[in-house]
């Protein structure tokens, strides 16, 4: 086949897809990709950590997994760069109406964002609720604020509203987060 | 069992495991645990990247991968934040007695490594020569410096003795390699 000069990169995202055809996941994947493409951020998702129990060696290359378990997670599901920033973060999807649950977020998961922030990098959270089709940037010291005041075992959609900003959805990017993003020139806790 | 007070956690390294007991992941992880300990950085390794092409779910809780391949990395194996600067390098162990063969590193992480120094992280290769019990940490600069002038399809040892550092074998931390980071405090290629 031939294709016309000028002809971009398709990203597996189609107008007729609308703003809710792709889940969280699929829409930051393309996303990232996106922003590798143009030289905006180094940002990928990690893989998914499971351990190994069995491997059947079928030749030198083929290696086959048989027996392996899902672990839970040490770190957030996101890192890279945005200039010059370490950026960190996790994204999940809720299909409650009125609050995101905190059990989605594990706890050492929490440690590690605060961690991230304490050495300066930028650390958030990217929360869907699916009922609304509405995705959610909240900055670490947002949600670090709401952990340390409230006793709540659910973030309500109303903080997210008032505290967090709401991600546009578009065709290129996706979900445009990093636009979000104030990078202040000082770390916070660089050391001299 | 009491401890008496101001035990300090013991990091699985014996005194008595001599300088090659363990392989390079093995003294990585340590050495990143006592980094996260000590919050001098923190640093992960990445999950190895696999596809997952059957799970067996007996209940809701647990979920058996039943096949599953391995897939080629698409970034390098660790990464994560020092002094508030983006850290990302590749480990890698070779037997071979003069010169450590490029094919142990794949052609995309190679290009990560590259965008990641274009964006202000700090990118390097940590290799051990096993037959030496030498690591060596080598800069993304004097990386592709070799790349881009030399035609070998390996780096000699000399290459590393000469442009490289030898990375001090300790107890705590395991391998100091961050010591051997200069930290600058302006990234290259930060947009203004």
């Amino acid at each position: 086949m031939k294709y016309p000069n000028g002809i971009q990169k398709v990203y597996k995202v189609l107008p007729s897809y609308g703003n809710r055809g792709m889940n969280l996941e699929e829409d930051l994947n393309v996303t990232n990709e996106y922003y590798r493409d143009s030289d905006i951020a180094i940002i990928y998702k990690k893989p998914t950590p499971i351990t190994i129990h069995k491997v059947d060696y079928h030749s030198r290359k083929d290696a086959v997994i048989t027996d392996a378990r899902f672990t839970i997670p040490s770190t957030t599901d996101y890192n890279g760069i945005y200039q010059g920033k370490y950026i960190d973060f996790e994204a999940k999807e809720t299909s409650y109406k009125t609050s995101f649950p905190l059990s989605n977020i594990h706890e050492h998961q929490i440690a590690h964002l605060r961690r991230i922030q304490k050495h300066g990098g930028i650390g958030f959270l990217i929360v869907r609720f699916t009922a609304y089709g509405e995705t959610y940037f909240l900055s670490g010291d947002a949600f670090f604020h709401f952990l340390d005041s409230e006793k709540r075992k659910s973030i309500p959609r109303s903080y997210f509203q008032k505290y967090g900003k709401l991600i546009p959805i578009g065709l290129r990017p996706r979900l445009d987060y990093l636009k979000l993003i104030e990078v202040k020139n000082e770390t916070k806790n660089e050391k001299a």
